[in-house]
């Protein structure tokens, strides 16, 4: 490839795939052993090249000229279907799917990688593949052999696309409020009445067909999320043979429009509305239960874990390719003398930006957040590549508990950082970055959905302290404990710089444990968890802290500007990040009661 | 007025101007004499009233169409004119000055809070009168009886619109290199030839005419900013009868086009390339020196001063209309249950999303940011007012070294914070937050401009540290200690909670004290300067708390709601926000150099 596309550092990655992660130990077992490092090498050399030439070239197009509805259809741009035939062409969107369903079986690790390039390119677009996949797993691991045939295999085909539908105009967060009707006809299927809102791939003219995900209510079950199943509902249903038959009764009353991600159809839809344009016709959109009546919250979470991941690494893409172009731009833009000259001799040339402390600052800070954030992820997945083929239970089941422990910070660390790292690069272009004549803006904007969907910010939090680190006496805490500590020790054994970082970082461990226990204390869940968006931030900071520092370790005597760069950036994280977790666990200490305390008529 | 307008709370303003500023105290000094309670009500009542019926209207709308360049004229909404008409008609321009120029007399206390209600409803279109009182109050203090008679009255009576043209493509933050050349002529005029970038209402159709102010360098000249020139350029030339001549020779060549902030136009302007179409016509734009010929840069600097508290108001007026649309959001939308019976009984109604003590910290957060800020911007305006009606020379004189060192502060918080309070009122409103539908994304993106132009964050951190923490040796920074301690002993003297928070502020302002000492021990300007922006964030959060402490003071023993939210909203800030800066202190106390050392090629 010529000139670097500033989407990601492909230098960083082979560093933390291989260098720091050694994914090519995986290449060992049987379930990854027709893979190499020429084939990942491969993977991800496709990615940029499509990610380049297909995604990056229609981003700022895709966000100017919004998916429009003309109350019947839904209009996206013609390169928009063009990126998804090419995306579906190469192979990639089951990249690291098994084989029987047509994928290529590569690790998860090196899959989320590959599609970082698609998000940090277009993550409007990259949205509908994201979708699918979600979607066609979830089927592959609780539908049955027929529904994956007719409808996972046009998934993994780029035939069909795929959305999930939760969320109602009454019920966002709150899933326990859902109130469509799913009513069972004779012949086993079922037929669905409500609205489902903010439904992200909701309609549109990309695919053949598209196959909804629905979470809705049998009637006479239990109330709250335990009465909720699951149903595909396809847009046009599918004959025994494969071929489309009539369009079913899922109808878009209109789309959103956002302040980003504009790239992605998110509507409002309608199921079995139509009815009453159709006098006589059977009302209801035909639906067909996924998996057993009143289980669909369970199988919706476990698509959910990865799409918070997903959303994490959509999320650090956006920040990543942000910093990479604000790194660009302070090479080139010359502006200002040093310092130490200032205003004195304005007859010597201007120096680039990059030359000011304050302009590195902002970009040691980005790359602190990006390449940490990156790291998050990929230590994440590597998790799921060793629940799926680590030798023995024991290892898969520390892999499973690491990973539940890690997923609401996988989600929302990148999206709360990575934001940032945006609102840095606009500041490195000063004026420019704010107009939407460059690229930050837009991914600033775009990075702004990331706390929000898959579970807000203050969710994530709620999930984390009331959940994930408690659940079976904390078993998912501890594990993450003994990770955190086996680097800590491999720290103090290097010595030097590295034992002090790690001196540091397990003094924050430590209060990590503290915390979670003393919140706890009480009982009162009212008060353990009036603190858990600040508990989700400090822990948050402290895992990334150890990712860095295990990236610190790993780049082990090499000398080079990389690794300096490596070091250099968790030095910054060290010395500027973690230490903003002190005053945080004081509060958690306290078991502060600020936010409990105050009245609606305070406010 | 019927439902209240969510653009600012008229309680508090009452409660900051009168019970804790004792606004009203400034009518008994002969400048304000003719001045009361009432005149001071009515001049607020009638900013609320215009800006909700004439500003409020358009904001979106102004938004969504944004100015459009057809090569030659910049068509802006009829509603823009509509407003600024109504605005001039109000006598509002000018309220602040003085009445032999037709102004009201007002405190700059009031004008301040008065504003702050049009850049709540429409920051875009109220930029059009900010850049013509700036531009004014620098003509009335620099400019001859004629240039005041010629151009400050008609910008007076909003017949004419003023800009100010510093930027340069080539220099935006370094004014050394502003490059527009400015030819002396026979008759004392000047003719002007360059470019100029960034210049807010640089160009549109809304009034009769525009009053350029233009940094300009004359030939043989020093070099650097101490050769820079101040001009007058009208776009019109104006006939000593006050009617309009010919087009001068300045002609915008393009708008910029922004991610918010998009009602005000933003032009790249040509000054005297016209000539080249022109043959025979003589070249340049007719420009009329202010002022001393070299002398440019410091009656800009007088002005600019006024513009940064002014956009430190912008962002404070946006943070403060997004909180209150989310708290207004938070009390209507149902959602959930409390966390006690989450999921147990769906049977039970939702309750509104502010029963949620995550969503009540997110509005106790925004409350922090934008009454602080509020606090701090009256705060400087009084001490303008002081400066202007002080008895003795050295009440004016502690009130100017006080402003002095907080007009960065009063520039850059705002534009942190209550950016951050746009984000956080986004996230209240969920998805919701995120559509256009809703105008907190707007705010958001609107307020993303304030850390940017009036000279940047870290421009801001260096003029700090590097100038006004440290000029005439430290009086600034003296002064302010002695406000804050005096504010410290009342609370010490009122003991139990105002002590407490006493004691955390007084140990802070000391750490203040000791790392602007530690910071310039060794001499050596980069290393202290290294560490400007994390100063000027550190202090700005300690100022604010000192604010907040003295408002704590001023609800003395009353109990009612509005009171007890003002000392909760106090609490939080001591609680969440002031701890912030002890590791930003330590960061200090170590004269931090990770920035300064790292090298451009290890990013």
């Amino acid at each position: 490839m010529a000139a670097p596309s500033l989407l990601l550092s492909r230098r960083d990655l082979d560093f933390q795939l291989h260098t720091w992660l050694d994914t090519e130990a995986l290449t060992r077992r049987a379930r990854y052993a027709e893979h190499s490092r020429e084939t990942f090498d491969g993977a991800l050399e496709l990615s940029e090249r499509i990610a380049v030439e297909y995604f990056a070239t229609h981003n700022k197009k895709n966000d100017q000229e919004e998916p429009r509805f003309d109350g019947e259809r839904v209009h996206t741009l013609p390169e928009v279907a063009d990126a998804l035939s090419a995306f579906a062409k190469s192979g990639l969107l089951a990249s690291a799917m098994d084989e029987e369903f047509g994928g290529m079986g590569l690790p998860e690790t090196v899959a989320l990688a590959c599609f970082s390039f698609f998000q940090a390119a277009n993550v409007g677009t990259a949205a509908y593949p994201f979708l699918t996949l979600g979607n066609a797993r979830l089927l592959c691991a609780h539908g049955s052999r027929e529904q994956i045939d007719t409808y996972v295999r046009p998934m993994l085909e780029g035939r069909f696309f795929g959305t999930m539908c939760l969320s109602e105009p009454q019920a966002g967060s709150s899933l326990a409020d859902v109130a469509t009707r799913a009513e069972e006809r004779a012949d086993g299927t079922y037929r669905l009445f409500g609205s489902k809102m903010w439904i992200s791939g909701g309609d549109h003219e990309l695919s053949e067909n598209i196959v909804h995900l629905v979470l809705a209510r049998i009637p006479g079950g239990p109330p709250g999320v335990k009465g909720l199943s699951l149903f595909i509902v396809p847009k046009y249903l599918v004959g025994a043979d494969g071929t489309l038959g009539e369009r079913n009764d899922v109808v878009p009353a209109g789309l959103n429009h956002k302040m980003g991600y504009r790239g992605t159809t998110n509507a409002l839809l309608n199921f079995g509305e139509g009815a009453r344009h159709r006098p006589g016709g059977e009302a209801g959109a035909v639906g067909y239960l996924v998996g057993e009546q009143h289980r669909g919250l369970s199988y919706m979470f476990h698509m959910m874990n990865g799409a918070r991941i997903g959303v994490g690494a959509g999320a650090m893409a956006l920040g990543y390719t942000g910093y990479l172009k604000s790194l660009a731009y302070a090479r080139e833009r010359p502006q200002g003398r040093p310092l130490t000259a200032r205003g004195r001799d304005a007859s010597t040339p201007q120096v680039p930006i990059v030359e000011h402390t304050d302009v590195r600052r902002m970009l040691l800070a980005q790359k602190s957040y990006v390449e940490g954030a990156l790291g998050l992820l990929l230590y994440c997945s590597r998790l799921v590549d060793e629940q799926n083929s680590a030798p023995t239970d024991q290892e898969r089941g520390r892999a499973g508990l690491l990973l539940d422990v890690l997923t609401p910070i996988a989600k929302s660390w990148p999206s709360q950082w990575c934001l940032e790292a945006n609102s840095l690069a606009i500041q490195v272009h000063g004026g420019y970055g704010y107009t939407r004549e460059y690229d930050v803006e837009q991914h600033y904007r775009d990075n702004r959905l990331n706390p929000i969907h898959e579970g807000t910010h203050g969710i994530q939090g709620l999930d984390l302290l009331g959940r994930r680190a408690v659940l079976d006496d904390g078993a998912g805490l501890r594990a993450l404990g003994e990770a955190v500590t086996a680097t800590v020790e491999r720290a103090m054994a290097a010595g030097g710089e590295a034992a002090q970082l790690a001196d540091a970082l397990r003094t924050r461990w430590e209060r990590v444990t503290t915390v979670t226990a003393r919140l706890w204390e009480t009982g009162d869940p009212a008060v353990a968890l009036a603190n858990s968006s600040v508990y989700l931030e400090a822990v948050g900071h402290v895992v990334v802290a150890w990712i860095w520092l295990s990236q610190f370790l790993a780049t082990g005597e090499r000398d080079d500007d990389f690794h300096r760069g490596k070091r250099q950036a968790a030095r910054y994280f060290f010395r500027h990040e973690l230490p903003r977790t002190d005053p945080q666990f004081a509060l958690l200490e306290a078991r502060d009661t600020t936010a409990l305390e105050t009245e609606d008529g305070w406010l």
